[in-house]
């Protein structure tokens, strides 16, 4: 029997695009539903019901929630080349470490950054910033977070990239002066097809964000 | 050579005995260093200068952050019986999300519950207790969280189980009341000598943390 796989998600998501480079990095065929998330589908209520949220990974049937836990589930079923997790235990332990970072730091602090004004914003800016930097630091001089392979915190950082046309809008910033070795690192995965074929337009993201402030602004 | 192995810890925490039940569960050796909090060691910044917290496991002289990571490296290194993670990758993912369920909720709405006072304290309660209602859930009828085994989950689960006193006192509710096949649960873990062992006696914890709230109240 063929594997049935079917990702609830929708396209601005970076922790949607995670699960998309993953699964394109398998070479694995699925149906991709969009998910309008002020009206979310009896679906996703069925497959989600603790936390409601998309992506939701549904393979033959059986959901998988939760973007870096959809991301190792991949690599554990389909367990060809290309490996996205690393063989040995401690790098493998360092790589989750450092995707946990990410989901605990970067998505948060650019909300309240997103939502805040004045004396806030400049506070909230400095410590994004900050988040990127210790990144940037952690890349260090190798091509890749996984070494010289494109690996599990490159599938979850480089989502983002797709977001930074905002940020440096919303933040008065420049990514390439704060951290040039970053934007080096993410024109790298940029060469893999997996990674521009996912990635939406920087533009159409800002596009879609300033529509929801909009909408905030006026309420 | 052997392998070196320390655990920088505090007694009291949920998160530090989670890695103490894992290391007794494989049968490690290992030497255990209790930190003080407010006076962090030079050790502690060094190993987890991301963070700053405990644990953090030090294996041959490297470091290891974040229980739920922890435990996983310790499940993989260490990998002979008692397993920790399912061998079924649908299982794994399983148990990662509910972990990753009690770190998302557990602490924090505990930690806002308890800082709270008057009407809040009251949505606060609810919101905690449907916590424990929704774990009991997916507990269901099975012996532990991992089926017939206890695994990552009961792991990441059962050193609540010493501040369950401390939840009940400040919260003023009985968790045997609202949550009686956890409770059957917890006592099914606790006849584990690896969990006996490890979990605080639940009047100490109670102490300890109310010596803090006085702290705290007196500011």
């Amino acid at each position: 029997m063929a594997d049935e796989v079917v990702l609830l998600d929708t396209w601005a998501s970076m922790f949607g695009m995670r699960v998309r480079i993953a699964l394109a990095e398998k070479g694995i065929k699925y149906e991709w539903k969009e998910e309008d998330l002020r009206n979310k589908s009896a679906l996703l209520l069925q497959m989600n019901p603790v936390h409601k949220k998309i992506p939701v990974l549904i393979h033959n049937g059986k959901p998988i929630c939760e973007s870096a836990i959809i991301v190792q589930y991949i690599d554990e079923v389909w367990n060809h080349n290309p490996k996205i997790m690393p063989s040995d235990p401690y790098e493998r332990a360092q790589a989750r470490f450092w995707m946990d970072y990410i989901d605990k730091k970067v998505y948060d602090t650019w909300r309240k950054l997103w939502l805040s004004t004045g004396e806030e914003r400049e506070t909230l800016k400095k410590e994004f910033i900050s988040i990127f930097k210790q990144l940037e630091e952690t890349l260090g001089n190798k091509p890749f977070f996984g070494g010289d392979m494109f690996g599990f915190v490159d599938v979850g950082l480089i989502p983002y990239y797709s977001w930074f046309y905002s940020y440096e809008t919303y933040g008065n910033f420049k990514m390439e002066e704060e951290c040039p070795k970053l934007i080096a690192w993410a024109k790298r995965c940029m060469e893999r097809e997996t990674v521009s074929k996912t990635l939406p337009d920087e533009k159409k993201v800002y596009a879609f964000i300033d529509g929801i402030k909009k909408v905030l602004d006026s309420k």
